[in-house]
């Protein structure tokens, strides 16, 4: 390079300043700097689905779902093991068998609280602007969450650890397609159990400056979740109630029964005005009917139980109809993801949450335990489900693997790119005349090509999706390069996203508060372990 | 086993004919015959698309494409090489530069002739029962098509050999949800390029029978291939002539160009009565203007003049709209399929062959060079965008590579088991008081689980789709058999296919006569090799 002899040798420019003598080394011959992995990654934005939602029963089968679910309400009731929860329900008129713990509720008390549910709210987290909207066509995406397994290919499949923890939650703050964070990325075993909250809440508090979700397990853990995030947004107690800045999410323990710490907590943050998603776990042929319409009755029964028992904990409190149905496999029980049935039960989930005007949670969910080919059919299927549902938010969108009990490095690089396209296509096809180019092909004609028209080069930059983790190099140029596999380029991505991570800026007082708090209820022995 | 003493060695059952020793045999104590992998794979049936198509552009903006397309058509005109097509397309009215071969037609006479092309149709291969019908919202599988390569994970990737042609036809024959074969799946190029045609057509013919497509390369053969579709079919030149028993494709040399071997064969075809997909090949940045929109309306012009023309050569010819509108890597140049520009491509393609009744042809792509993650995201992304662009025909729907230049025997394996689950999730879902289950859940009650119960039980065998190749397995059973990966399961299972390929029944006297014209078409030296 004749540069770089007039340059000189950057070593010879004392006079320089670091930065410039060093970006002057590079111009004299050293190999320019690595792109970064995700220079080109779509901006953080707020995704709404731009196509109508897809609706596989009609509206006489909406209503047959609606008024069966009612009868399970009315003539079979559900199970709330939580005396707080069944005083709620019993002052406000339900049949309540104290013994039993079991409730009937008739369905004009049902539909008359689940309409004090708001359709569309927001989540605020530290960082205002990451504020998230939350229904109508806005989705959102959350990383992989509650896996007790981490994998990648360099360490094989192990229990997790904090640092497995950091990682991938530093994926998550890396990625702007991912806008909420949906619980532990992977469980931090080396943690013990009793304060494990405290650091794993300071992490993500720190670590990332998204939205975030508390466990329900016990009144110890919510409330000190809670208080962090009230802390980390320099909010007093008033402001932090105001509306919501974080969420919950709770299962039932189907078939019709609503355990104890997830009551509790639920209402712990509707009392605080929070967010709660209900997500009853009705996998068909197992916690509930072997029928797609039974199942989602069976979900739709348990779900707005609780929702109508948060309209009278607090009416107005912010609550999300979570699907999580599925099937199993009947031959060996084991659950099913991404299946027909799946897309079926997240599109007609969607088609009851807009019954009663409330947000919908689905997943990105795979049973694969490698990522393959099965685990992506799976997933694009999953999300294929989840958004021609229309779901407002996506749990476990990018890192889940073996039906949640893994987390996988790679798979999340991959998942990203998915759900990369899925926000891109959710954007209108521009149909200006100078989109529809019948000039620009009146220029080039039948013996040109489009790549030299003016047309073309005033638009090629931004003119298509760029891929991430792609390889669209032809066969020999990619044998060339090693024949490097998708599974392989995102292990090599991972690491290049963790490298590259930049930590949120958060101040320093608050950071300190922060601290103090986790160390005092540390000190204090966090919660209790025998939930 | 004791039954295995009762029996006794089977060897020692000299009195029972071949079969019945054998089944002895296994019964006296050697292992279970293993069960076909296809064992469990959907019947054959008349697929059709249950959810209403995605509409990503307004009337407003079909209407622009039209428009647009028309102005191209009207002002810039379309090269059409090939004499016989200029001939008819001048006596129809159109404005023909005989030295250019430049053609301009006005809207009016375009859409005149397009309103004779049928909505929907039949083909009729020599099986009648393997009939399929095109258009409306039926849907049909056909295999990868035209690929110069093959690759398998044992023998790597090569050029195609009629062994590698036979496989992948045999592959097509056994599984139900390819209902039709789209072209070569890999071109046998140890054939003499004289007589491929005729032996090529003669394993199609024999080895499957499924509809079939010839070639538009030159009128020997695809004058050769409607004959020996006649034989085989044991019809009359009229019985042949009065419905399509076959279909062409030709590809327009984008921009805006029909070659003559493509259109004399579409006009023979039509001259028959055969059916023919007409496909741009309209790459945005490319061949076509960068914008989707523009290369949409580039797409509309070239295939509404070759259907134009094609209903002068003879009024009511069956013709399909092909739609291959992809993006190019505008760093690289290279093709791009599955992209957020491909599905939307495919969509409005679905409203512009609405708009103008003529039934829809898209593709299973992928440029991928491993059956790996990115192969899976880029065909479930395209096959999403052909389905719910209502695509009544998808090509290369399995065992597309590398942006067909490679048919790969496990991806075969891998997309079949996508298209089955598209298959059975364009089934309605049934909410009968029965499917609904409330009485079931009353049954099972707060403490049980449905895996007992009569509502289970009953139903339980066909309750859900049944995968061939997923391994749902957890993931230490999983390890413990070997950590097979997707690809791996598929490279077991085609050669598994394979060993349980059964040729379809022909009649000996047409096997003869078709063997017959082989013979007298191959001494006669075939097709000339200059096309």
């Amino acid at each position: 390079m004749s540069e770089s002899n007039i340059e000189g040798d950057g070593a010879t420019e004392l006079t320089l300043d670091g930065e410039k003598r060093s970006r002057r080394r590079r111009r004299g011959g050293e190999a320019a700097p690595k792109k970064p992995f995700l220079a080109e990654q779509l901006p953080w934005h707020a995704a709404t689905y731009l196509d109508d939602p897809t609706q596989p029963i009609d509206p006489d089968g909406v209503e047959a779902i609606h008024d069966a679910s009612m009868r399970v309400l009315e003539e079979i009731g559900i199970l709330f093991l939580n005396d707080d929860a069944l005083k709620v329900l019993d002052v406000a008129g339900c049949d309540v068998d104290w013994d039993s713990k079991r409730v009937r509720m008739d369905r004009d008390f049902v539909m008359e609280a689940v309409s004090h549910a708001p359709s569309q709210f927001t989540i605020t987290p530290r960082n205002p602007e990451r504020q998230i909207t939350v229904g109508g066509r806005h989705f959102h995406f959350g990383q992989v969450a509650s896996a007790p397994n981490v994998m990648d290919l360099d360490r094989g499949r192990r229990v997790g650890t904090r640092r497995d923890f950091q990682d991938l939650l530093r994926l998550s703050q890396a990625y702007n397609c991912i806008t909420m964070n949906s619980g532990y990325p992977v469980e931090p075993i080396d943690i013990h159990a009793s304060t494990r909250h405290l650091d794993a809440h300071y992490d993500i508090l720190t670590l990332t400056d998204k939205v975030l979700h508390a466990y329900s397990l016990g009144p110890e853990r919510i409330e000190d979740v809670m208080e962090m995030t009230r802390i980390a947004a320099g909010l007093n107690k008033d402001e932090f109630e105001a509306r919501p800045h974080m969420y919950t999410n709770i299962n039932s323990s189907s078939p019709l029964k609503h355990d104890w710490p997830m009551l509790d907590g639920a209402m712990r943050a509707a009392r605080r005005g929070q967010a709660v998603v209900i997500s009853p776990f009705t996998l068909a042929g197992a916690m509930a009917p072997v029928t797609i319409a039974g199942a989602v009755t069976q979900q739709n029964a348990e779900g707005l139980a609780a929702i109508a028992l948060l309209q009278h904990v607090r009416k107005g409190t912010p609550v999300v109809y979570g699907a999580f149905t599925s099937n199993v496999d009947m031959k060996t029980g084991a659950p099913a993801f991404g299946t027909p049935e799946y897309v079926r039960a997240m599109q007609m989930s969607g088609q009851m949450a807009r019954r009663y005007g409330v947000p919908l949670r689905a997943s990105n969910a795979n049973a694969s335990n490698a990522p393959d080919a099965q685990a992506m059919w799976e997933s694009v299927f999953s999300l294929q489900g989840a958004c021609s549902g229309h779901a407002n938010i996506i749990y476990h969108a990018a890192g889940w693997m073996e039906g949640g009990l893994s987390a996988s490095f790679e798979k999340f690089i991959i998942d990203c790119e998915t759900l990369q396209q899925i926000l891109y296509t959710n954007q209108p096809v521009p149909i200006s005349a100078d989109d529809l180019a019948v000039e620009a092909i009146a220029e080039v004609g039948p013996f040109g090509h489009f790549f030299g028209a003016d047309h073309t080069q005033s638009r090629y930059r931004d003119a298509f999706y760029a891929p991430l983790l792609s390889d669209w190099r032809n066969y020999e140029a990619w044998e060339e390069a090693g024949a490097v596999w998708t599974h392989q380029r995102a292990n090599a991505a991972w690491k290049q996203v963790l490298a590259e991570y930049e930590q949120p800026p958060i101040d320093p007082a608050i950071d300190e508060e922060l601290c103090a708090f986790v160390d005092r209820r540390r000190a204090e022995g966090g919660a209790p372990t025998d939930f």
